[in-house]
């Protein structure tokens, strides 16, 4: 991975000189010093994209959440727990001439996480929570001063993912929705595949399953090309 | 740590002949197919405790949720996302001489998981969440019919550690408890060092703070001595 790190720094490749943003991984949101509500995911498929837009040149800023993978070598890397955090990261890390958001963040985070411990109460109860709806870090950026050329978001959807994805695209104004079907017979969350359909303004275009770094290097070929 | 388990299978260790289980890890509790609830354990003391044990010359079951260590060599690994899927493994592996409840099992749960994503209305809020309380596997086995000669538990708290233990080795009805202080500040939660309190029927032994492995060869030869 360095060496790869090394030869991307060295070579040109096709996103030399472009700045590309990547978030992954979960958000951890808080409800009490050891309680937490999260998303599931491994950080694989992020992880991958990042390294596979280094190998194609760009210089990658890749903000990620307590992912299981270790995050790739000769990126910049800005570790977060919540989606307010992330959201402040991504701001710091832009402009970028793409954004990738491929972290699975929280939609919604407890109120005001408790300091201490919850105990439950005598009859077992669990205090009640109130949430509040996370900042949308997608949506934000992609209607936002500093929006990137391209923007590219992520569904993972255990129904009607071409249909949802293709809403999704619509109501967060990216260019690219990259959809996958995360329902649990796929095997895909947390597994090494993935199987994926991009959503950009021509349609849906369903790739066949692969090994998510054949994913991530297709994707990276493309956003270097929709950059050229 | 092969070579470990290879010599602890070969040496007799004054815990040969004795079957010792041990939890370890979070427990995950689903809220749909991509949203959990957990609470916050690397697993990385209660794999260190059973590696101990095991080096003892005990006969190991280890039950664990999703940790990011992996579970050590030369032990019976089970895997079990939840805490109605943790209490079944557990008393799947009963009986035992010893019992460690090392793991940090969410208190509840959502009562019903959705199999679908769930959606934000058009309002952007959280559908309703229902929670139930999840067993108590300490007590249940504390208080069980193939109750271990030896039942250690754990308690995590933020506030009055040795009061909040008290109590607790008392309500649960097992023999120690390893209390410790995961308040952020301690740093204890995620890293290398521990700083316990043992509670046991005779008052609150304070442990210096030292590597989870010293934690866990310091219990397990106090676990022999008990069972001796």
């Amino acid at each position: 991975d360095i060496v790869a790190a090394i030869e991307a720094a060295l070579s040109e490749g096709p996103l030399a000189g472009r700045h590309v943003l990547v978030t992954s991984g979960p958000t951890h949101e808080p409800i009490d010093p050891v309680r937490y509500i999260a998303n599931r995911s491994s950080g694989a498929q992020g992880t991958a994209i990042a390294a596979a837009l280094r190998d194609l040149g760009a210089r990658v800023s890749f903000i990620t959440g307590p992912a299981d993978v270790p995050p790739p070598a000769g990126v910049a890397v800005t570790r977060v727990q919540t989606a307010v955090e992330m959201l402040a990261a991504v701001e710091a890390a832009l402009p970028a001439d793409a954004g990738v958001f491929a972290a699975a963040v929280a939609d919604w985070r407890v109120t005001e996480a408790a300091t201490s411990k919850m105990k439950k109460d005598a009859a077992g109860t669990l205090p009640s929570l109130s949430f509040a709806e996370n900042p949308d870090i997608l949506a934000t950026v992609s209607k936002g001063p500093q929006r990137p050329a391209l923007v590219v978001g992520f569904a993972a959807e255990t129904d009607d993912v071409t249909a949802h994805a293709t809403a999704k695209r619509l109501r967060k104004g990216c260019d690219w929705i990259v959809a996958n079907d995360v329902s649990p017979a796929t095997g895909i969350m947390g597994g090494t595949e993935n199987a994926v359909t991009l959503i950009t303004a021509a349609g849906a275009e369903d790739w066949p399953r692969m090994d998510k770094a054949q994913v991530a290097a297709k994707l990276a070929a493309r956003i270097a090309e929709a950059l050229a």
